[in-house]
């Protein structure tokens, strides 16, 4: 069986946690023996979050003002190839030698006429006062919401189109080889409106969970988990009626409504990848994926 | 006929020139005309250097106080995501849109034992005063040592032993795939002493060309191609009698002395892969880079 899981950040670096190369590590260590154990029995493809891991660069480069910090683009391949990395490694101490693995650097195409470019909203990098904010939105071509008590810098946040890599993804899967891919949602990429055939870096963010399920249905993976830190999708959450879900058809799932930040982008994903494919998509703790690959917890979309 | 082409890091970022992300894109968008040239008539794979990078990471790490420096081998990863990307979206660029392009993220082996542990002698990062250097020396496992008026970090560059992606890199290849990979002499880890099968990072820095010959070397290449901002190795460079050199034996060159910091590496490189497989080696002038696999440009290397 195919598996694509969908690491969210938090598996790297918790919230309030320090952003320390140690802490991402050790993150790392504690989520690799379930990953690696699926990687045994299943041909499996991991795509991860970068949330934490960008803003960190961002907030270096702020701080270090002899250089023009650099595009997001830029820095979503960063850590693409840092996280990777650390994955690729804590991974493959784990398993057997002779498991290939590999890190691909991926661009997914986004559409310029895309209408989350005329909405810019996803929050990346640090926070500022509201001075600050309108200082900066006189000198760059950054947009600024309020964020809580401050305010920080959004980017539009447009669907994922294609995956350039995607023949040399499927290749690799072919032949065996465990493929880390598509972090942070892809570093997004447009055919420039004004040059048809060239293709430019995009100040925006791809959503992680739904470049994911774009990434599993082009791969004809069987099963796609987006694995987060709370172990099912809940009805009425937070209320007193809130209720557990184990298995859902995609129909019954679409007539629900959920957080747009939160557990939005995961079931729309899921339900995607099922009327896709009509395969099995799942949500769960990251801590129990055996099970939730097995059946036997998260929530599980299915047709119907 | 296949090629490998080792990019020096001045290919992207020259020195003294500003560190922006705009002319990091504007230098690599003058090499790849000529790349892709020889994409289109051979197998391509790219390596490249990525000193000015890592030393932009480390500048911004410094000067961001509220978390640690990330170590060597993630600010490695961190740049063969972007340089990779910048380079494999700017062929792509020019190259037909069913040519395959991948960024393989590449860990290199490296022996614990390497003498080049007891004696660290390539310079990273910021330049301190002789008192700061040695308040970091004081808090950090750092090792200093003066670089003209200042002092700066020096880290080891132990012998590439092994490309752990290597079977990917030859799969990739074999499919008609333009590889990138093992930027920056890749990623340097270790198996940790105490733990025989655990790889670890390693805080030090591979030589890019020495890489670059294995990488070569391991994946059958015809030619190997280091490529860099001067026209060919010199006889005598710097003195009134210096002369050109366009071919050359690797018996002979093996008795001709070169700078360890610039030519050396390469002219190490060089003969190394003509004493490993009896091919040929080229260094040359990267604007030059169709007449040097044309033979016509720059100083070949010949088994003899």
């Amino acid at each position: 069986m195919r598996a694509v899981v969908a690491l969210g950040g938090n598996a790297l670096l918790k919230r309030g946690e320090p952003m320390t190369a140690d802490r991402q590590r050790a993150n790392v260590r504690l989520a690799a023996p379930a990953l690696a154990d699926l990687a045994r029995s299943h041909e499996l493809v991991l795509a991860h979050g970068n949330g934490p891991q960008v803003g960190l660069l961002a907030l270096q480069a702020a701080a270090y003002t002899e250089v023009e910090p650099y595009p997001l683009d830029l820095l979503g391949a960063q850590t693409q190839g840092m996280i990777g990395y650390l994955l690729e490694q804590e991974l493959g101490n784990l398993l057997d030698a002779d498991q290939p693995l590999a890190t691909l650097l991926t661009m997914i195409e986004v559409d310029p006429d895309d209408p989350a470019f005329q909405n810019p909203k996803k929050f990346v990098g640090p926070v500022y006062t509201q001075a600050e904010a309108d200082k900066l939105a006189g000198e760059k071509p950054w947009a600024f919401k309020q964020d809580g008590e401050y305010w920080r810098r959004v980017v539009p946040s447009p669907e994922p189109v294609r995956i350039f890599e995607i023949l040399s993804i499927k290749g690799l899967l072919n032949h065996g080889v465990l493929v880390i891919c598509a972090g942070g949602g892809g570093v997004p990429v447009m055919f420039d409106p004004q040059s048809e055939h060239t293709l430019v870096g995009v100040e925006a963010v791809i959503d992680k969970d739904l470049a994911s399920e774009l990434l599993a249905t082009n791969v004809d993976a069987d099963l796609l988990v987006l694995a987060t830190d709370v172990d099912a999708v809940y009805r009425g959450w937070g209320t007193p009626q809130q209720a557990r879900i184990d298995r859902i058809t995609v129909n019954e799932l679409r007539e629900l409504d959920f957080a747009a930040g939160s557990m939005g982008p995961k079931v729309e994903a899921a339900a995607r990848f099922v009327e896709a494919t009509g395969k099995r998509a799942a949500i769960g703790a990251l801590d129990h994926i055996g099970a939730i690959v097995d059946g036997t917890s998260g929530t599980h979309v299915v047709v119907g």
